[in-house]
């Protein structure tokens, strides 16, 4: 390095952005540092602007920036059907798919206690009041779908929402796991495969 | 996409910095969206200290946030050769192996025809004219290294300096090209083998 001071820092605050190690860190340090046109002030502006204006969406814990967001506001969605996800960029992937027309709640993040994150960090204690909210309401949510990671956090997460809304007379499913569409049988991997055949469908 | 305008304008900015992609875009954007720390204001400040603190030394035409760079101005280090460079980069790889103590000269890039990159955009005509000054100033500079890449706009650009600084006593070179140290001679590709035949030195 050259021993500039804001420079190293720049690179010490890239660094910190998953997926970005040390290398490539001054490489954009480099670029920022470089580039003749009002980048910096563009790039900036930015990260402030979405820091300031999106937050979470007070009903389904989405981002927004709006009072509430697009899907929760949007009448033409039927309300009966809740999606659950993870985190938010999970919504975009399941709306491009066009097969779900209800609404959607998130989670941010899945129960892992080897990380440290339990039921009570997530948003489940929020889905819970939803429903209740819902029903009390006399528009009651009577599907909730759970569109987890097939992982162990993904199945714990399920197996406890699962427990948490027994008897609640909500239908709970899960989306399915298998072969994806178009892949060649030959490169699936033994842990799919298995699932595929347990959730094997009667034609 | 949630279609949210300034989380949109991030994914789009990230997405101008080289190497990355739009999908590493947003997810930089969500882990910036996400942290819960004063992150954002930390690295936007770091952008903005570096853009308004670091400026070219008006010696080297390195990065310095000083009047002069450290190099330029440590009187303990020879003033008669020069090292000329691509990027401001390249210095510190060579200050890390020690074998260097004189000066340096960086050109912010090199000539390519095809990406439009002439001479004249470079600080070529900057480093004929520091020759001239320290020749007059009496303290001559007597060699100038040139550590430029071994590929065509490397080649290209060695070949346009030698002759332009043809005739002034000056004794050019240029660093080796051959195998790495502790390489193994079966890994070597063509051209590097070929580069170090030619450039075989007698025992």
């Amino acid at each position: 390095m050259l021993h500039i001071a804001s420079l190293e820092k720049l690179v010490h605050e890239l660094n910190r952005l998953p997926g970005i190690g040390p290398k490539t860190a001054q490489r954009l340090a480099y670029y920022i540092l470089q580039t003749k046109d009002a980048y910096a002030e563009k790039l900036t502006d930015a990260v402030l602007r979405v820091k300031s204006e999106v937050h979470l969406c007070p009903e389904c814990y989405s981002f927004t920036d709006r009072d509430i967001c697009k899907f929760c506001d949007d009448s033409s969605r039927h309300s009966e059907s809740l999606c659950v996800v993870e985190e938010p960029s999970d919504i975009s992937r399941i709306e491009s798919s066009g097969a779900f027309r209800g609404r959607y709640h998130v989670l941010h993040g899945v129960i892992s206690p080897l990380e440290g994150i339990s039921a009570k960090s997530l948003k489940i204690q929020e889905l819970v009041d939803r429903l209740h909210k819902a029903s009390e309401a006399g528009r009651p949510i009577t599907e909730v779908i759970l569109a987890l990671d097939a992982d162990l956090e993904g199945d714990t997460t399920a197996l406890y929402l699962a427990k948490t809304l027994q008897g609640k007379h909500i239908k709970i499913s899960r989306i399915a796991h298998g072969i994806p569409i178009g892949s060649d049988i030959d490169f699936i991997d033994d842990r799919t495969m298995g699932r595929a055949l347990e959730n094997r469908i009667e034609l």
